[in-house]
């Protein structure tokens, strides 16, 4: 049975012609198969954005899903490409991280793609992993695709770290385009946030706190974000990527 | 019968991943119906603009088509989730005058949403009004998907005033990706518009018009619309939103 | 049969609802035909850009798709608007060049649209080139679709200029998002590019090349492309459209 959809998630952007030409092949070789963007506008490069990007979506699907997913600052190195069959879902891309959400199931099988003769050196997008997509979404096995490959790069979430006082330090993971800092922190009956030398009250959802205001709220991902109600955090308090946020206890610093 | 398609207008840009979350759900609660994106570049937050780009093609998809729109700075406050039936299509999204475009007509019918407990507070879009389009969609009346709202949040376009000396004030609704700043003012049997202190020639296309020359001329929604010919009319005249607009008959100024 | 695919070329961005507006049309009009976005990201009337990212794209999908491209400056004068089938695919657009690329096929063959009274003199997008497009994908046989065009407009890419020392002279055709700029010449037994007053080497692949140096490499459309490994080439070299390009063979010029 044809896949219910295949995604696409690129840092191509969509002007050059380069998505064109990998619907192009897909619509070619998965005939029928809906073809549903995801994004075209991952920061050039940005292996840890996309890997971010991904992570949100690629269970959200049905089963039999085959998601594309094409950050690839190395094509044409000697970076493996590989396909993975992981819940049920099927997932193409570089071997360079990109695909680690899905690499940690108990039941992840990942496969290493040949790479033809033909295939462009700098547009495996096109060549290498679309194909191959094309063949998953129309139910051909894992197995039929490549050799088995046993250690696939993959990157994980940097973790928070608790300090002696009982306070634990994240960081910032990402910027979202309404200037909400994502971090790498749960909020669980926690009263205060530290970051950029701001202390930050925690709420539930925008409409608690008041238009301008500075805020802590666990977002739609389960993970704490800075917010500006109304407004834009990240440009308020510069924040970037990488950038330490403290979480403290009711009561634990004054 | 399922829908020939669900449209998804939003505020979230595609790169965070948001989008793709609210494609996830409906592939996986309507199966087999087509995914169409209208826009994810609505500036962030701005209902008027997002209402203005609805107004504009939801009544050219064919009946039992469903909209969603999602610009929704109010969500999690207590701004209702609504659905709506009107002239055989149906959309859903926010009770904050997104939608208002379809709330005029006489066989409109409107209910609101149920939020679930499990939703997060800060994406309704993925967890409230994606579930309520894939059920719309996949045949369900809307008399099930909630009880009837009687008063939803209705947005009029601002409309022109008639002078005493017969001229008409309207004004700039919104400026396009050309720079064409459209108004609210039909052009009939007029000679002059006058706009940042500048006469404007009306004609009635931009071929009618020398390169670089400022024009009014009516746009492929029936307004009047201030445009450069092969050029960029919002930045030559400093055109915002809102700014005055005045049209006068021919002779009737000299 | 309906058509595998309408795909979608503007340079309307999505904001506005234009695109919107189009997509509606064609899911009335050819309903359960898909349709695929390609890019609305064109700069603003750049029928040369439009032109190249058309020619990367066309062929590689399945014969039957119906292509729509509409960057048109000119809507509204007498520029006329066509209808092509060539090498089994359908291409729709303004007569300005744009679809070039399905021209010169020995077996094109180009019919003339009738602009209807009621069409919007500034969006034939819509009213014009939509119509037709689904009619196309609908089955409908191109000769019944308008009269024989025989001079439609076509646009060549610049050829490159053979010096009487050997070496060749060419330019650059376009800039991509990775800062690449993608040239009209063929790298064949040849060891250095000048550009910019830089002499460049010519690699098989970025993972040839150490991060941040400047190099050529073949491209996946078979041109020769100027890049940074890991940077962005037209931005540290200024490189503009038209810039001339010189390869010279090994051991000519020392």
């Amino acid at each position: 049975m044809p896949a219910p959809a295949i995604t696409l998630l690129t840092d191509f952007g969509t002007a050059d012609g380069y998505v064109a030409e990998v619907k192009g092949v897909l619509t070619t070789l998965a005939p029928g198969v809906p073809i549903l963007d995801m994004s075209h506008d991952v920061p050039s490069h940005d292996i840890e954005f996309a890997r971010l990007t991904l992570a949100r979506y690629w269970k959200r699907f049905p089963v039999g899903t085959v998601h594309l997913a094409v950050v690839d600052p190395g094509v044409g190195s000697s970076r493996a490409a590989i396909a993975v069959e992981s819940e049920g879902r099927f997932l193409v891309g570089p071997d360079n991280g990109v695909l680690s959400p899905s690499l940690f199931a108990l039941d992840a099988v990942v496969v290493t793609l040949t790479v033809d003769a033909g295939a462009s050196p700098t547009f495996h997008g096109r060549d290498v992993f679309a194909p191959v997509a094309a063949r998953l979404a129309m139910g051909e096995s894992i197995f039929s695709i490549g050799e088995r490959c046993l250690d696939p790069v993959r990157r994980r979430t940097p973790q928070p770290v608790r300090n002696a006082e009982g306070s634990m330090e994240g960081e910032v993971l990402t910027i979202d385009r309404f200037g909400n800092a994502i971090t790498n922190l749960l909020a669980r009956d926690i009263s205060t946030v530290f970051v950029a030398n701001q202390a930050v009250r925690v709420v539930r959802t925008y409409a608690d706190a008041a238009e301008g205001e500075l805020i802590a709220l666990t977002g739609s991902s389960g993970l704490l974000e800075i917010a500006v109600r109304d407004g834009h955090a990240a440009s308020r308090l510069r924040l970037v990527r990488g950038q330490k946020v403290m979480l403290v206890q009711s009561g634990a610093r004054s």
